[in-house]
């Protein structure tokens, strides 16, 4: 068999990757010398990172990648850094950390913006560890990004390929022809966005109405809520924070879960843009109508009586925290009735909008999926009819529509599969105690990037209880499901390699 | 606003369905008759059926049914039916069926062929009760049969539309044009079926090694195993019976769940017309990969230590029953292991082939789905490829994969609200358990319509556990789910009723 893809410029693309992944490293590195902790196991990745990027690289000269190249890039990238991520995890060896499979665990949680964790005593890691798995997470987050908006948006299943559809991207475009200027406008939004997070969170302590948000932990939570990511150095996630503070945080889910390109408008001064945009609307729609749904469900549950501002602060911010997969709890709902719990769950699967760092299924494809349903309801009834569905000012393209209903029935059979591996794993060990309604959670938070779940896995609880089995499944599925299916079942395709 | 559709036309032929509905519940009076039991039940309904369906029928001379009329007179003939359908059970007040839902609950599960049962004493009712029950699911067979392929065939979500594209329904069509003879021909190897399976039961009883397969219960299975519907006068079901008797039920659950038109092929002398089947083959092959995967599970599973044949046969039966849609069961299958149970439940979302009485999602849909997700996955590699999706001799045409994922798409999503339904309703109850798992399970089998699920809605159980407004919800997806969705859905639209 002669491959035909040219897996060497892929391989190229990524080393280059990786030889930058030297330079986030070097953060935790200065923070474990400035805190007089071991900055070994930084070193150790550093050099890793360099060596194998360096030899990545030299694979190939003529890097210009194909739709196939492309598709063996991505998944190559997010494995690589996934794998090297980990090293100063296991390097350090500290606490469930220690065991390779939970260092490659929490490391590719980190870098798929799910926010899963496998720690178990939070105070016993340094705190440059801490910021390396915060930093993970920021770096998925614009990894996704780069790929949803810039570089190899045509790659994305309903992504690009409806973005396009909007006019306003179209124009986007048109001004700004460049791939490379498209990237560092998104670059430059995502870290300004961060900056701001950081320096609000940072104000609120300076404000002295939050003692908790110390420097570290405002730096920590900017670096994890606009890459709707998730992770906390806190034990208790936002909930070790005063109400205000949660509060603060439900913009920044909010616009992490936005599209940049609305948000490219707004900051260029066209600030009612996104109310023109279809898929905002339903974005605000949703937030407020699950938010809505959640708030009164609390409200006349008995056994959480907690007063009117609590019951709206909390119902808000989960449903957010969800809905934008971001995966932050300000309180643990795992205690919560199981009404609420089960809306909770169906909010796992909507997602922010396309075009955005958040993960899960995503509001555009609701959206077509809603639209063409009701489109064939008409045409049922009218078989002479031709009715295009239409998004804003442009028509759906059958191919389009095709693609993103398979895309949503594969995602909601893995999620489905994933649950049953889960639940019969557990099943095999009488001492871990997983039901059905956990392994659906736990199945849905790790496919769809995000995060906490419920039981065993809840908000206040880690995923270390799981199997070594389980947990390498999880890992598996975390890189799948962040990368959007496609490019891994396509790598498994024999067209793929031949032909 | 000005009702556009001809509502008149829909109820005047659904009266004279339920005008006719008077001769089977005949069947039931005359054996309360030779019993000496009461048929005041059979009486009342046969006036009630008499006079409602002759007022209907009158309400227009017109009876040219369009599209729209056609969805309206489905849904309205399998409401009036079941409705009807439960007058005996209600009037007679037996055991819990003395209570209206509990008896509406077994009407339109018979109806229906879903075979979900609120019985819990067997022996309290009389046989003509426990008769009208059998005959009451190889009615919906019968009239599913002729909505699937002959009278209504193109209302159906990807059905007829797929199987005129198979070679052999056209030429079908072209032999007997007439939509009575179609009908006459399904008919006619419909009731073939069920005396081959009556004499079969019997000659087992007569041979010696069926005791207690008496002519009656004979009768009775023969009615629900043809039509894949599942109910027994057995508390036990097929588990009351001998090892030989459980064998000769599997072809007949496998022929009830075959196209009709490759059995009428089939009773034409054209013994291999079926191997042709692109669909034919995949069925087969389904049932034996999930047989074969029980049956492994099974054997190595310490806990059901029965020998060899007990266990190929359960594994068989119970796969064999859940793919067709039947729902009988050969053993409390619910004391099975997490894997052996978790994999009975996938097969639930199967189905048997398009064109016959079987239940769920159907073969031919997932056929579809699989050869479009290839294909899509080939396409993504190779942008610019034109490549259609073929079903035998044929090209599935795009609008017709696109129903079938918004179909398949529908099917899941409502299956998951409805489990939250009934697993939050019933949390309200703390004297009801019901697990995640039995609701998962309680929802596939009503809203695919197989019958038995796990737990409480177990084989050897019955779902008069559930609250009222559990059982009052699934009427109603019982009744949703066989006339496929769309017909209610339609009806929901206000795109219906006007222009
Ligand atoms: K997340
Ligand atoms: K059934």
């Amino acid at each position: 068999m002669r491959i035909r893809v040219d897996w060497r410029s892929s391989c190229s693309l990524s080393g280059t990757v990786l030889k930058w992944l030297a330079v986030p490293l070097s953060a935790p590195l200065v923070l474990a010398v400035i805190d007089g902790s071991d900055p070994t196991p930084f070193v150790v990745a550093v050099i890793v990172t360099a060596l194998v990027g360096l030899s990545l690289e030299r694979l190939s000269v003529d890097r210009d990648l194909g739709q196939r190249e492309a598709f063996l890039m991505v998944a190559l990238t997010w494995l690589c850094v996934a794998v090297i991520g980990a090293i100063p995890f296991f390097v350090a060896g500290v606490g469930t950390l220690a065991h390779p499979i939970n260092a490659l665990f929490e490391s590719t949680s980190g870098l798929t913006t799910t926010g899963a964790t496998v720690l178990e005593d939070f105070d016993a890691h340094s705190r440059a560890i801490m910021l390396w798995r915060q930093l993970l997470q920021w770096l998925g987050g614009l990894g996704i990004l780069v790929v949803a908006i810039g570089l190899l948006s045509n790659l994305m299943v309903g992504g690009a390929q409806l973005m396009e559809t909007e006019t306003q991207t179209r124009n986007v475009r048109k001004l700004r022809p460049h791939i490379a200027d498209t990237a560092r406008l998104i670059w430059g939004l995502y870290v300004g966005l961060t900056v701001l997070a950081a320096a609000t969170f940072y104000a609120l302590n300076r404000l002295g109405v939050a003692p908790e948000m110390t420097l570290f932990n405002a730096v920590s939570h900017a670096l994890t809520s606009v890459s709707t990511a998730g992770f906390s150095p806190e034990a208790e996630s936002v909930g070790a924070f005063s109400p205000i503070v949660q509060w603060s945080f439900v913009p920044f889910m909010i616009l992490g879960a936005t599209n940049f390109v609305l948000l490219y408008y707004v900051v260029q001064g066209n600030y009612f843009q996104p109310l023109k945009n279809e898929e905002f609307r339903f974005y605000v729609g949703v937030l407020a109508a699950f938010s809505l749904l959640v708030v009164g469900v609390l409200s006349v549950d008995s056994s959480f009586d907690r007063g009117l501002e609590p019951t709206i602060r909390h119902g808000v911010f989960n449903v957010v925290s969800m809905v934008t997969t971001t995966g932050y709890a300000s309180v643990d709902f795992d205690l919560w009735s199981s009404g609420a719990k089960h809306i909770l769950f169906l909010c796992m699967f909507l997602g922010g909008m396309a075009g955005s760092t958040t993960c899960s299924i995503k509001l555009l494809r609701w959206l077509v999926v809603l639209k063409t349903l009701y489109r064939n309801l008409f045409t049922s009834i009218h078989p002479q009819a031709v009715r295009p569905v239409r998004l804003g000012d442009s028509v759906v393209d059958e191919d389009t529509i095709t693609d993103i209903f398979s895309y949503v029935l594969l995602v909601l059979v893995i999620f489905f599969l994933l649950t049953i591996v889960v639940v019969v794993d557990a099943a095999r060990d009488p001492s871990t105690a997983v039901s059905e309604f956990d392994a659906l959670g736990a199945a849905a938070s790790i496919f769809l990037n995000i995060g906490p779940a419920f039981g065993m896995a809840g908000p206040m609880g880690s995923y270390e209880g799981f199997s070594v089995f389980s947990k390498s499944v999880m890992i598996v599925m975390m890189w799948i499901g962040r990368i959007e299916i496609i490019p891994v079942l396509v790598l498994l395709t024999p067209a793929f390699w031949k032909s």
